[in-house]
């Protein structure tokens, strides 16, 4: 996969540009763990209670795989100088899925850029980040608004 | 806080009914807990680094939120007939962010319901879900569909 050693700013970045991710697998032991704290139902809890529900066998939180985007975001190479920020999606949905053994990575690409109307050292960039399984199945697609530093705040 | 013991299906629901949760500390260890296997960002794992982000002190992950939410949500007084399941949000923000210390509760209420076209076993209902502070400011907003079973699936 290929990196940056540089951190990148608004100006660095342009819509169309695409990033990846490393991937994680996604355990029944990591899916359970996470249920039971964040989202205590049978059919995240149990593979036998998930058997008779909507489901048809155990599937993570859909908060899981949002959770587990976030880290791969942040260990993918768009690198954004000050981190990877944001203030809320305009989208964010499951097709499918998560399943025990899944093995979850990102597929981002930049869809729109803006310079913030009240905060000139801050551009808003919106990506579109698809998680994708082992079969390059998507299994959430969301598309978060990050605030992004701004090399230069007086430029137009 | 008011507790219904019979689950609700879709037409046991309508446009306008609101429902309530109990609510939950956000300490500081659960908030660096939640960041270092999910969202491992300065920001969100030590207070001095967090001074001179733009959060200007140390904030949760807005994905700790997001799960947390899920949780006060099962366990609110909304009670639907085979669980807490959506296939995804219209609208999801972090209007401030989460502090240590934080005690968050959930308010919801019904604004949209639908019979699927596809799956006549199930309604689709959308609620706008405010998470709110300690001061009731919210802290995160959203609008997921959630999909109740009908009791009767012949219904128009």
């Amino acid at each position: 996969m290929p990196t940056t050693t540089t951190e990148r700013y608004y100006e660095d970045l342009q819509v169309g540009q695409k990033f990846r991710s490393p991937s994680i697998e996604m355990t029944a032991e990591a899916i359970k763990a996470f249920a039971a704290q964040f989202d205590p139902q049978p059919f995240h809890l149990d593979e036998v209670a998930a058997r008779s529900s909507i489901f048809k066998g155990l599937a993570a939180s859909g908060w899981h795989p949002a959770a587990v985007v976030m880290k791969l975001l942040v260990e993918s190479d768009l690198k954004l100088a000050g981190g990877a920020i944001g203030g809320g999606l305009g989208e964010l949905r499951w097709p499918r899925p998560v399943r025990p053994g899944d093995v979850l990575r990102l597929e981002g690409e930049i869809i729109e850029m803006r310079r913030s109307r009240t905060r000139p050292e801050l551009g808003i960039v919106t990506v579109r980040l698809t998680a994708l399984n082992q079969a390059d199945e998507p299994v959430q697609i969301s598309t978060p608004a990050l605030m992004v530093p701004t090399r230069d705040p007086s430029a137009p």
